[in-house]
């Protein structure tokens, strides 16, 4: 198994994350790294999504990508196996990461020429939601087995998103799951957010999630 | 819609948890009140799985539930349908109870003959498992579609729970979710945990479940 790096991250001492965030941000843009901040629920897919995705892209950007867990590395693996460069982070029992954090993670993934960085963050709906990484945009995924009505139990998560992907889509047909009230509940949270709905295990929709996430890191380059 | 009490609950003034929980649950104890502390990811079958064990046990014990949530009321509403006295605590953005906003729920609640208490915790793997709540015992949910790896990934939650379901096993056929490599990890991290495999929706396994839940209750109050 192709040796991945494991950087224990440290609580951060930053009192203003805000401002912490604002000024990473600020930094990636001046290097040209464009930062996507991918959370969701546990299992709702994430490192999937971000294979594929890794695949897509790959030949139009150069891609590194930042495993957060509070244990285990088996995420970094998989990811390494694409070619992306990947690091582990470990929390060490944290719910989150603020932009403290990311930024030890971004030293640790030795950005240098990555054009294309992703954090997965811990896989939780609430305190992820609360801290700025620094991240260019914010993604999130729900996945159709954890139900339609999570926007209206997880406020804040949906309302922080840019885009939602909706995962899971090839077993609607087994769960009570209703799209159009979905779309419904995340434009009460967020009218601006954008919804795709995907399959990350067959490919269906990856090309719009894809095709927009170039043209986000493309504008931010631009 | 019958009307279902909203507790706005407040962060707690306690520095020491541990000795708050102590204490709460010999409380809870000399008033013969059990105590179960519910946690699991979102949308993992927490309300459906509670309605079902509402059913079978609402002429064994008289039951009470607190729904936490960060907003909405929408379980409180399905759980009051069942006949259980049901109450929604908010808790304002906050990621998980401890036991002083525990104890605010079963003052809500006002458990006076209640002898099944139930606290259905935040969807949440992280947080919930870092705060003792008082409970009598701790149980959580892990559903099909997260994977069989989630034990690796959140230890802490998995080594403080007496009992873990597995729910949602009637999907199992489509998704990659290998059971016997999940009861390795969950022994892995906790030797004690009882595994029961479940399906909430159809009733599959929730006999063995009621019956485990009945003895500790039965147990508590001896």
């Amino acid at each position: 198994m192709k040796d991945v790096r494991i950087l224990e991250i440290k609580e951060s001492v930053f009192a203003d994350n805000d401002q912490q965030a604002d000024q990473l941000r600020a930094e990636l843009k001046e290097k040209g790294v464009f930062l996507l901040n991918l959370m969701s629920s546990p299992g709702s897919g994430k490192t999937t999504t971000l294979t594929r995705t890794i695949e897509t892209l790959r030949d139009t950007f150069k891609i590194g990508v930042m495993e957060a867990d509070i244990d285990s590395d088996v995420d970094a693996h998989t990811i390494a196996k694409t070619g992306a460069k990947a690091i582990q982070l470990h929390t060490g029992g944290m719910c989150h990461l603020d932009a403290g954090m990311t930024r030890q993670g971004i030293e640790g993934l030795e950005v240098g020429d990555v054009e294309l960085a992703i954090l997965e963050n811990v896989g939780n709906l609430v305190c992820p939601a609360e801290f700025d990484t620094g991240a260019s945009k914010n993604a999130m995924i729900l996945s159709v087995p954890e139900g339609h009505d999570k926007p209206l139990k997880y406020p804040l998560m949906f309302s922080i998103c840019d885009v939602v992907l909706i995962n899971k889509i090839d077993v609607m047909p087994y769960f009570d799951f209703n799209l159009e009230k979905c779309r419904e509940y995340i434009a009460m949270r967020n009218p601006n957010a954008k919804v795709i709905p995907i399959c990350a295990k067959t490919g269906e929709g990856m090309d719009e999630w894809t095709n927009w996430l170039k043209e986000q890191v493309q504008e931010w380059n631009a």
